[in-house]
Parts: C-alpha cells; sequence; structure tokens
C-alpha cells in the first residue's frame, strides 16, 4: 500500500495511523508541482489532487483523509473499534477535525487571504480547540484511554496550531508531549523529517 | 430518536436517510436564537450549537453529520455496506460533501463574506460538482445502483446550488429528478415544509 503525502500536511495523521495498525506501506511524497517524487504527475493518481491519497495492493485508490482514517482503523480494531458509542465518538470527532478544525486553516494557507478573513478563522479555532479541550479533560487521548483515529488528526491540527501562534489550552501541552513520545509519531515525524 | 434540525440545512441529509432506514424518529426544529421549536435552549443538547444533531433513545447525543450518516447507515446496511470498496467509496465521498462541497458553500451563508471570497468559494464548487457529475456518469446514484449515504447529501448541495446559482453539469437535473420522486425524499421536503 502507497501512502501518497506532504510532509506535515494533514496525511500525517494517516502515516501515524498507519504505523499503530501495523500496517505495511511505502510513502511517495509530492511536491507543489504535483508531481511524485518519483516523477509522475499525481493528477493522473488522484484527479483531485490532494493528499492523503492510500493506493491499495489492488491499485484501488482512496482519498478523503477521514475515509482513509476509517479504513485504517477497521483494519486495526481499536482505533475504531466496531460498534457502540466509541464507535460514535470517534467518527464525530473526526468529522468534526476536518470539516471545522482543518476547514478554517485553510483560510490561513491560502496567499490570498484578507486579513479579516484570517481574524475569523482564527476566532474559530480559538473556539473549535477549546471544545477540544473540554472534550480531552485530563485523558490521555481525546476520547479516554485509548488513542483513535482521532488523536493523530488532533496532533497535527495541533501542530498546525503552534505554527501559525494559535493559542489553545495547556491540556494540550501535554497532550502533545505524550503523543510525541509514542514510537508510531516519532518514526512518522522522523519519516517525513520533521523530526 | 430526535433529530435536531433546521428547514433546507444539511440536516435534510440525515432526515432522509432515517426515512430510507425506515428508522422510527421525531423532530425538532431549531430556531436562529438557538432554541428549540418547543422553547429549550439548543445549547444544554449540543453545545456546538449546529445541526444536525441525533438524539438517541437512552439520551445520547450524537453531532456531525458525517458521523450520524455513517450511524443510520450502518442500521440499515445498503445506505452504508459493511465491507468491501463500495464502504470506502461510500464514506469517501460523503467525507468530500463535509469538507469541500459544503466547506465552501460556508462563505456564501455569512452575512460578512466579501465579494472576493464569494467568488474564489464559487469557483471551488463549480469545480467540485464537475468531480461529482464525472462520478456520477449516468448512473442512477452518485455511486452506482444503489442509494448510499453520500445521496442525500449530494441532494442538499444540489438544492443550495440552485438557490445560489451555481451552475452544474445536466446530469443533475435527472438525478434531481429522480431524487426528488423518491417517497422518503418527498416525505421529508413536506415534513421540512420545502414542497
Amino acid at each position: 500500500m502507497i501512502l501518497y503525502y506532504v510532509s506535515g500536511a494533514c496525511s500525517l495523521a494517516n502515516h501515524i495511523a498507519l504505523i499503530e495498525a501495523n500496517m505495511a506501506y511505502e510513502l511517495v511524497s509530492i511536491g507543489r508541482d504535483k508531481r511524485t517524487d518519483d516523477g509522475r504527475d499525481f493528477l493522473t493518481i488522484n484527479p483531485k489532487g490532494c493528499v492523503p491519497t492510500l493506493e491499495l495492493d489492488d491499485g484501488t485508490v482512496l482519498t478523503e483523509n477521514l475515509a482513509i482514517l476509517a479504513y485504517i482503523g477497521e483494519q486495526q480494531g481499536a482505533l475504531l473499534p466496531a460498534a457502540g458509542l466509541a464507535r460514535w465518538r470517534a467518527l464525530e470527532a473526526t468529522s468534526f477535525m476536518t470539516t471545522e478544525v482543518h476547514g478554517n486553516f485553510k483560510p490561513l494557507f491560502y496567499p490570498d487571504t484578507t486579513q479579516a478573513e484570517k481574524d475569523t478563522a482564527r476566532h474559530k479555532l480559538v473556539k473549535h480547540f477549546a471544545t477540544l479541550a473540554t472534550q480531552l479533560g485530563n485523558r490521555p487521548f481525546l476520547l479516554g484511554e485509548q488513542m483513535t483515529i482521532a488523536d493523530p488528526y488532533l496532533f497535527v491540527m495541533l501542530r498546525w496550531a503552534a505554527n501559525f501562534g494559535i493559542e489553545v489550552s495547556g491540556r494540550f501541552g501535554t497532550y502533545l508531549a505524550r503523543m510525541t513520545s509514542l514510537p508510531s509519531v516519532a518514526r512518522a515525524l522522523a519519516e517525513e523529517r520533521l523530526s
């Protein structure tokens, strides 16, 4: 299986999840010119042109971060429990991460965003991270004692918050330190040349 | 089970899915003042304040459109197949709907959006609907012969496209007519006073 990624992008969440799930993968990075690091046109692989993109061993190409996280999580089990409230909380939190959290970082990445748009996005991000801090409480992972697919995504969002100077709850300092100390996270960061 | 909704909002997708899944539900509408139609403060039910919100019979409150659609789809079966590529395509398409399609409608709803922001959002929506039209082809539903959780969401997004004058492929004319003729869709529209 091949994970098409951009270093530090939201695909880092899928990268961490693949390691947690003990699944074999190769990494192929995508440049700003939408070419793979081995010289192919990425748009022929995923016409939407975005990472993460997961190519399964039979050549099937899967896109959209949440779908890829759910795919990985269901292979592994604990990352996305098969039934019960824990399952719905994991999907709920991951969906919130894709729409409200990641969604409000987008204006900060685009070059043509006005200051007013950036201010609005920052205001929403502060609010959404406060919601997440309340949900985290003093537990080791967002939804309790076990890592779920929501955690690698939250980890990436917190890295972005730090990069953009978005103020988040002190609880996330402990959380980030715990996540960074995990072998899966350390390995993913090293493989993306972020450590 | 109670579906908290706003007439014509993205919660219409969950409403249609509940009917398709033959699940019993009550409807409670939410006003602009964030109060329920029976006078309660909606923020005490869902502190995020957004619809859809699904209250299960045991009082559990589930939020985020994709998570609620997945919950309904997995109860029913065909709307979200339990395994195989059809499962991942349904989650992929629904996630695309929440992040890229719904996400780019948001600037059109906000009162303080600049014209430049609106133009950017419209441009992206045209592109994303073109991606969806290619995916639909001449099939009855987005992913083939069977309705999946992606279809009620696409139906709502196409209604919004019509409301905002976003030009979409002619294929969607046939698709909208077929969807609107379904008893589930007709009932949901009637219950939300949209027909």
